[in-house]
């Protein structure tokens, strides 16, 4: 193609509101265009690689026995309320009415949708499994959107549902899946990692998230590198970091720690490691009614060591926390502890409140924690001896890196990653729901089990801007370059020779199947190398007047250096072998 | 593809609500799927068949120096705002509002976003002419949505942009998109017929609908089959059916017709052609002040020829209609006429009105008219001798089969229409109310000309249907087909011979890159072939072991009366015939 017959519009400058690099450089490169708050067009540009990243997961859908089918984007708000989302959902969901006042909603996900085709289409055994999926504009109207199309409001997703006859075959159904993501995102050619991930309030049987490492990812990921072990930190298990709790070997003693409210202060004031410090979180859970008044309060004390930080989603798992928590107000805790924030702990209380040990403090001894009077820490505390022995032992930390891996086979590391992709085995949640059964051998309805799975469409481009790009802009990945190769000549107006040459070159790559773009816009050289470097096209050959004098070209790949140069007939060969 | 690997969903009935031929066809196709009024699953049979014509009309569209983005679905109405459409457009346009409490609108079409990139984008003459498209979902509001995907509510369209310094280019711009659209009309296989259409409210400068012919059209499309002329029946011209006007022959005679209300009815009364009568219609035209109050009302007679029919777009175009106009009341014709409906005419009028006669009206003579009294007509009514000559003469009346064609070269024909494409020189309408100019050579901005040009890529699979199909069910052309070639074994599971014969067949086939699919699913003979004669595949292939025996398998055409015997390699010649 000719960059005349297409369209390119770069800008020098990226807008205010663009906070990270991919929507810097998406912005900048001319990719998208802003319509509102986490709105875009998608230019010319910037679908071209959607429709490569859309081209990727469709035939490798198909080629795991997925069938594609398209599903509206306005839908009729019944089949939401009988799963009881049209309610449940906060604002996120955009509702809409039509001319009749009847509701519908625009869709943010298709299980509803999904699951009434398949109670209809799906009834008997024989039927099953079957997996359906669509690539379709979606709305999510986001609080806060933000990240250019990494956080928007209107996006592409391709969300797929496989229906199976009970867990070991839906199990099946999943893992075929995973495959298949696996096979997709090594496609794209990215770095990415699939990590366990938390099932949430779906209570699902497994789900793994595909996070595309960057450092600059939302999620923090968590691996062994000499193991398979990876997770999200949401749900990477800690293990206590000690083996035994040690003999008490200190007296408890009372130690002055003015103004010395965090652990790391505390530690420096008294020459002590962090790890010999303990950390106090106070939560309060409550019990209501059916009217939603507060019923009973309980105050829990969550202990962590000095070092760690409180995992929320775990803590949300403990008995009595599940149905929801929040911090201790000011006047709980000064009730329960007579104590203001900052040297709080687990010894003199005034009212009994849950005691709640992370498992590598409850095998802690001689530890520093909070006197429970302001300006004041216990030194040399010890479980049995000082305080009673907590209510319960539950890993409820982040894990850092350097922790033994949960699978006993390395220590644990850390990296960021954007979520691309999710997997999740449903289980009946929506069939049930939606009464969603087929008739098996006995001719005995049977409620369905459901996996879903989500890719990221528009979010790929971010996550991969985000994990390659450079001071002069994106480097794309070759598979969803918006062209694989430009050629820039150079002068093509005054020199029938090179825009002969030019021409030449474009013709026989495009012959060969090759996406490649010839420059013919006139630019100077220097402004129509940056734009290409900015736009992130991987292979770029420069010809001209004097190169072919010399019988020669110039190659640079996005990545290299500095430009090769070579003959005309050995630059075809080599972008052959390279694009091979 | 083998069948157990797609999905397949037939249905022997068609749900009530389904009137139209294409509805019945697509629903128990299993193509489309209803979610709820006018709006529709598009299954996996019928997403391949839209995929199809996509990918046609991105092809077509691309080599017309298109270039593809992609617009939100979802659009901020600040922009419809703009152009008055937000206020203007009634519940056909679908309004949201997000979290904040915003206006948003569900897209219909995007001018108005487009025209916003293009004020933003193209700056200078040097960028013009571009044209942009996208295919995407759109929804409007219908308020009585039918036919299935014909007249839905969300359907995709795929709606291009183009965008000029002047009108001279812009029509080459229009002519470019026109040659597209022949070009992808005919590569869908359909007999379609471009007519010129009326440019309507927006007053642009040249406007033509892409009308795919069908007796079930909603569209009477008029052309002359000796010449190039076609147009829409609301804009086809009315030429006079009388060379010049007779001399007066009888004298004016009022004639009792009790109870014959009818231009038929008299003229069967009287013994008369129904040519020799005349048809009254009394209009009536509003002038309203600033607040809509109405300050005076015009009443218009309209004469047409007792054959013919009003065309209400032509009367709109009369000076004083185009404001608007509406039918007369009872009391207000009895206050002109001193008669009620059915007996009025332009002689002996109670009170002077506007009287406009058709162009073949002015030149009648000896006609017949109403009397403007109960049972009561006039013959031998004269103009100039019993009543004065009209205010206008004018085109207002539809065309009918065997009038002259408005070229001179031919008779007209009149066609049902569906249409599916259209093409629309805007001018400068939106570039105005948005301000869209580009600096032309001396640096002075200009507003830009606009084309407009959409297809209705879902409307197309049941146009297509409403002009191909048999009893049995669709009859694809080749190009749109959902599958090329079925191939169907018989007794697959008992056979080793007919499964591996069916398989290669296949897997020949699909080596040739023909869209084949290898029914697999085990179905009789009947129900098989009864399936894909209602999906409407072109080509079937049996093979069965009792023909393999004899080394021969059935081809059939869809719409063969018979299947052919031949041999398998024969029939792989035959179709590579056939497809080619």
């Amino acid at each position: 193609m000719k960059a005349s017959q297409f369209f390119v519009s770069t800008l020098k400058e990226a807008p205010a509101d663009a906070e990270v690099v991919s929507h810097k450089l998406m912005m900048r490169a001319g990719m998208i265009k802003r319509l509102g708050a986490g709105i875009y067009n998608y230019m010319p540009m910037g679908l071209r690689v959607i429709r490569k990243v859309e081209a990727i997961i469709r035939e490798e859908m198909n080629r795991a026995g997925a069938v594609e089918l398209l599903m509206p984007v306005v839908q009729p708000a019944e089949l939401w309320q009988e799963t009881g989302r049209f309610d449940k959902m906060g604002p996120e969901l955009l509702r809409v009415k039509d001319r009749h006042g009847r509701d519908f909603i625009i869709q943010p996900t298709s299980e509803e949708v999904m699951t009434d085709i398949a109670r209809q289409e799906l009834r008997s055994y024989k039927q099953l499994p079957k997996n359906f999926y669509h690539i379709q504009t979606k709305f999510r109207d986001e609080r806060r959107p933000r990240f250019g199309i990494m956080r928007g409001r209107e996006f592409t997703m391709k969300d797929a549902y496989s229906f199976d006859r009970d867990v070991a075959t839906a199990t099946l159904s999943y893992q075929n899946m995973y495959a298949a993501y696996q096979r997709i995102f090594g496609r794209f050619g990215l770095e990415f990692r699939a990590v366990a991930a938390d099932t949430g309030a779906i209570g699902g049987e497994l789900s793994h998230e595909f996070q595309v490492i960057a450092d600059t990812g939302e999620d923090a990921i968590v691996y062994c590198p000499t193991s398979d072990y990876a997770a999200n930190i949401e749900l990477a298990e800690g293990l206590a970091l000690l083996a035994a709790r040690g003999a008490a070997t200190q007296d408890l003693t009372l130690s002055p720690t003015p103004g010395k409210s965090t652990c790391e202060d505390v530690a420096a004031l008294l020459g002590l490691p962090l790890t010999q410090t303990v950390k106090s979180l106070v939560l309060a859970s409550d019990e209501l009614d059916q009217d939603g008044a507060i019923v009973k309060t309980t105050i829990w004390l969550l202990l962590l060591r000095g070092d760690h930080d409180l995992n929320e989603v775990k803590a949300g798992k403990i008995e009595g926390l599940k149905n929801g928590f929040r911090f201790a107000t000011a006047a709980e805790i000064e009730e329960h502890f007579g104590s203001k924030p900052g040297y709080l702990g687990p010894i003199k209380l005034l009212k009994p409140v849950k005691v709640v040990a992370d498992r590598t403090v409850a095998l802690m001894s001689d530890f520093v924690c909070g006197a429970n009077q302001a300006d004041h820490h216990f030194t040399g505390a010890n479980w049995g001896r000082d305080l009673p022995e907590p209510d319960l032992v539950a890993d409820i930390r982040n894990v850092v890196a350097g922790d033994p891996s949960p699978d006993g086979k390395g220590v644990l590391a850390i990296q960021r990653g954007i979520e691309v992709g999710h997997v999740f085995l449903l289980g009946t949640k929506y069939s049930k729901d939606m009464n969603a059964t087929f008739l098996d051998e006995n001719g005995k309805p049977q409620h369905m089990v459901m996996g879903c799975y989500g890719i990221g469409v528009t979010r790929i481009l971010g996550a991969a801007i985000e994990q390659n790009h450079d001071e002069r802009g994106i480097i794309w990945p070759e598979a969803i370059a918006p062209f694989s190769v430009v050629v820039c000549p150079i002068g093509m107006d005054r020199s029938e020779e090179v825009k002969a040459a030019a021409q030449q070159l474009h013709d026989d790559l495009q012959a060969l199947g090759v996406d490649v773009l010839l420059d013919d816009r006139g630019e100077r050289p220097g402004a129509m190398f940056a734009d290409w470097e900015l736009v992130g096209v991987p292979h770029r050959v420069v010809i001209s007047d004097r190169g072919l004098k010399e019988g020669q070209v110039e190659y640079q790949g996005r990545r290299d250096a500095q430009a090769t140069k070579l003959g005309l007939a050995e630059v075809l060969d080599l972008l052959k072998t390279k694009l091979a």
